[in-house]
């Protein structure tokens, strides 16, 4: 039975509940974090807090990054015999709490904010990794390209459009054309034997996976360099690949129908995707 | 005690509660429509709904429009009592259903589409219609403008922005500088005699009052023109106003702290009002 964190408790999955007035619910206010825990082991937890608690920030609310941590872990940690001991997703939802039902819509969050983390099985289709993915480029960007809101909307968008063309993932193109982000992943491409990411000023999502992988290609000693690319530019690179919490490195091998290099997994990819399981192990024995 | 309709039933407002698990309060998928009830009447009920509708149907789910209809109305109608017989603000948030705790994160949606109407005390400060309100412009739009989606962060923040600067309602603009709508309300303009408001083609929330408000001014034999508009085309104008469900017709007095006109409510808006409140009262009686 899977059990949910919910205002400082674990509650069996089918009896979490909120109120209707939570702005969440009703307005799509509050900001989410996905980690992935290797077996119990929950990797980078806490570079996704601090952007929760930034985000929340932003938005006006305030949290607690120590509830917050501990949340995480418990979560994790009570859902692993559910999960047979296997890697999970953890999702953590946080919201500014809810309208007040006599006061005139919407007037100011009451009752604190609210806190929920849930635990999901982790489903890895092999080929993901093996044959690589696909994508299709959308005319469009994230909403509030710095917080990774519960109003998750554009991107879920924007990956059924990508799913109806057959294709994995959708590439959010700002209005010159550049392309941004997935819309739950980062992008980098290999060009010219350089590694090249848009950069997060460019207006988009920078992950925590992202982060990682610019750290384990400076420590392989490449090239590295932070900067906007087009569609078309994408498909001539080298390689090009995905980075995401729960499926790490990704070889990008096809984007609108067009392969990318030679249309296979790159070997610069699965170096990156070694170092980054790497840092993964060391991490999780740090902790103990 | 406000009573809240869910899932096919009225129940007490404290009561009523959604699984952690719903799609609305976890990926700010969904729906919602708001209404103004005068009285019992809730005004142009049935064009809300078949936006609702449309709206659902562009995100993947379907809704049954009388459903709707009934949980709406006897949501306005048990509530009474409880705001005193007064005008009240009805609101109705459509979700997808529920993510499936046991499935891969996020999966399909299951248990089918979640429906809440809850009801709220219409607060109307009287300088809003006898003083005119006053507006900032930001350089942004809605995010998904055809639909009016849980996720309604962009036009939250946008309020909030305009709000800190002292203004009463943002004004969201595109790429290029066009005026496209308030964060909560469309935008109106009485350009060298004429009415002009920003096409539903510029990519906008086109509101049920903004329709009405056409229909009266078509009525009452006035020139109307659906265009584009910068703001300072607006500030420049003879008088401006804008349109909400729960506020109807409110004059627009000033935009970035520059006066529209001079500076005070116009004939034109107060005519627009009173034809609004007219077809108000004939649709009211009409059902009656």
């Amino acid at each position: 039975m899977l059990q949910v964190w919910i205002d400082g408790d674990l509650v069996p999955a089918g009896e979490a509940r909120v109120s209707v007035y939570d702005r969440g619910f009703r307005l799509g206010e509050g900001v989410f974090e996905t980690f992935r825990a290797y077996g119990g082991h929950v990797f980078r937890r806490d570079a996704h807090l601090a952007r929760a608690v930034r985000g929340a920030s932003f938005l006006g609310f305030e949290l607690d990054v120590d509830e917050l941590a501990r949340a995480v872990s418990r979560t994790a940690e009570a859902n692993l015999p559910a999960h047979d001991g296997a890697d999970s997703v953890v999702r953590l939802t946080a919201t500014p709490g809810r309208l007040d039902p006599e006061a005139p819509f919407p007037g100011r969050p009451v009752g604190g904010p609210t806190v929920v983390v849930t635990s999901h099985p982790l489903a890895l289709d092999p080929r993901v990794h093996r044959d690589g993915v696909t994508a299709t480029s959308v005319p469009w960007a994230r909403e509030l390209p710095d917080v990774k809101a519960v109003s998750y909307l554009a991107a879920t968008v924007a990956r059924e459009h990508a799913r109806a063309r057959g294709a994995d993932e959708a590439l959010l193109t700002d209005a010159d054309g550049a392309v941004l982000e997935g819309s739950g992943s980062n992008v980098f491409a290999v060009l010219a034997g350089v590694l090249v990411t848009p950069p997060a000023s460019a207006g988009l999502l920078a992950g925590v996976t992202r982060e990682v992988v610019l750290e384990v290609a400076r420590a392989q000693g490449r090239q590295v360099e932070e900067r906007s690319f087009a569609v078309a530019e994408l498909t001539g690179a080298d390689e090009a690949f995905l980075t995401a919490t729960t499926r790490e490195v990704m070889p990008l091998v096809r984007v609108d129908d067009v392969p990318v290099g030679d249309g296979r997994p790159g070997p610069v990819t699965a170096a990156l995707h070694e170092g980054y399981r790497a840092e993964v192990r060391r991490e999780a024995a740090a902790a103990g």
